[in-house]
C-alpha cells in the first residue's frame, strides 16, 4: 500500500503551511464551526459541528446517543477542518483569482471526557466562546444533563494551519492590462437579537445588548 | 464488517432532513465553499475548496499537480460536506443553545471532465458564481491554462439537506424562567472592493461597483 499523502503536505504553495500555535490557535478560536471527517469501511463521512479549543485541545458535544458521537467515540481517526474566509481574490485572468482564507487541519482520534467537571467545564468554554459573557446568565446545567451529553477531545499535536492573504499574484504578462484586480473582504456579522416569544418584556442583558448591526 | 451508519441518517432530527432539489440547490448555489472528505489507508483527509453547482453535479478545480486532485482522479469515494450558518440560537439552558444553519452532504466519486469546452464552462459558472457578471470583463482564458486546470464534477444523485430554523427549543420547565432567550442572526457581507498596486487608476468595472458596505 502506497504512504498516505498528506494533503497537508504543501506541494503546492509551501509559504502557506503553518505548525505553530500562536498561528493556529487564533484561528479556531475565532471560527465557530468545523467539519469533522471520519471513515467507516473506507467510505468517509463529514459533518458540521461547533467546538471550541482550551488549551491544546478541541472538544465537541453531542447527544450520547447520536450515531455521530457514538462512531467516534470508537476511536477512529479523524480529520478536523476548519476555514475561515477573510477575501475573495479578484484577478485580472479567470484562473489567478483566489480567496483569501485561513485554514486549519488537524488529525487525532476522539478522547471520550467522562469527568462530568471537565465535562461542565466544557460547555462553559463552548458557551461563553459562541456568546461571550453568556454562562452565569444562563440557567444552571443539571447533573442528568452533563450524563446525557457526550463530550469528545481532540488533541492539536497533529494540526497545521494555512493561510492565504493579500493581493491577486496575476501572470507577470498580465499585470499591464487595463482590468481591475484586487480583493473582496468578506465580513460576517452579529446583527441585532431577535427575542423569541417567552422573551418579549424581558430585559436584553448586557452581554446580548452591545452585540448586533 | 458492520454496515457503514450513514451520518444523514436523521436518527436525532427527523424533521431536518431534506432530499429534493428545491431544498438543496439553494443552499449550493448560496455557499462559496465546501470541504472534501476522502479516505486513504483509513485516514481521512479533508480539504476546503470553492466549488460551483451546475445541473445535478458540482464542479472543482485544482492545479493537475496537487497531491489532492490527483488522489480524487482516482475515483474514491468522497464526502462533501457544506454549511450556511444563519443565526446563533441562544436559549435560556446552555443545551439547548443551538444554530439555525443549512448544510448539505453529499457522497459521490470524482468524473474527470476532460472536454476542454467543459471545462471551460465550469470555470465561467465558477467565477460568475463567486463575482457574478465577471466572467467577460476578464482577460479571456489560454488553451494551456485549460490544460494545465483540472476539473472534478461530482454528481449529486446521493444528496441530502439538513436545515435547522427558528427559535429555541427550550424545556418546558424552562420557558417561564426571566432569562432571554430568542436568536443572533448572522450575515457574511461583502465589503467594498480595494483595488491593487496595478488598479489604482482602473474604474470599478460595474460588476464590482455595485457590492461592498
Amino acid at each position: 500500500m502506497k504512504t498516505p499523502v498528506n494533503p497537508l503536505s504543501p506541494s503546492r504553495a509551501p509559504k502557506r503551511a503553518h505548525f505553530d500555535a500562536e498561528t493556529i490557535y487564533p484561528i479556531l478560536d475565532e471560527a465557530l464551526f468545523c467539519t469533522i471527517s471520519y471513515t467507516i469501511d473506507h467510505q468517509p463521512y463529514a459533518i458540521p459541528t461547533s467546538f471550541v479549543r482550551y488549551g491544546n485541545k478541541i472538544y465537541i458535544h453531542g447527544s450520547v446517543g447520536s450515531h455521530f458521537i457514538r462512531a467516534l467515540e470508537k476511536g477512529l481517526p479523524v480529520c478536523i477542518c476548519v476555514m475561515l474566509a477573510d477575501s475573495l481574490v479578484v484577478a485580472k485572468s479567470a484562473l489567478s483569482h483566489s480567496v483569501n482564507y485561513r485554514s486549519v487541519v488537524l488529525f487525532a482520534s476522539a478522547e471520550v471526557i467522562a469527568d462530568p467537571q471537565v465535562k461542565l467545564e466544557s460547555f462553559e468554554w463552548l458557551v461563553d466562546k459562541v456568546v461571550p459573557g453568556s454562562w452565569d446568565y444562563l440557567r444552571p446545567i443539571t447533573e442528568s444533563e452533563i450524563r446525557r451529553t457526550a463530550v469528545l477531545a481532540f488533541d492539536l499535536s497533529e494540526s497545521s494551519a494555512k493561510i492565504r492573504q493579500g493581493m491577486p499574484n496575476d501572470e507577470v504578462a498580465d499585470k499591464a492590462l487595463p482590468i481591475w484586480s484586487g480583493i473582496v473582504p468578506l465580513d460576517t456579522q452579529r446583527m441585532r437579537p431577535i427575542a423569541d416569544e417567552s422573551s418579549q418584556q424581558i430585559k436584553l442583558p448586557e452581554h446580548l445588548a452591545s452585540i448586533g448591526v
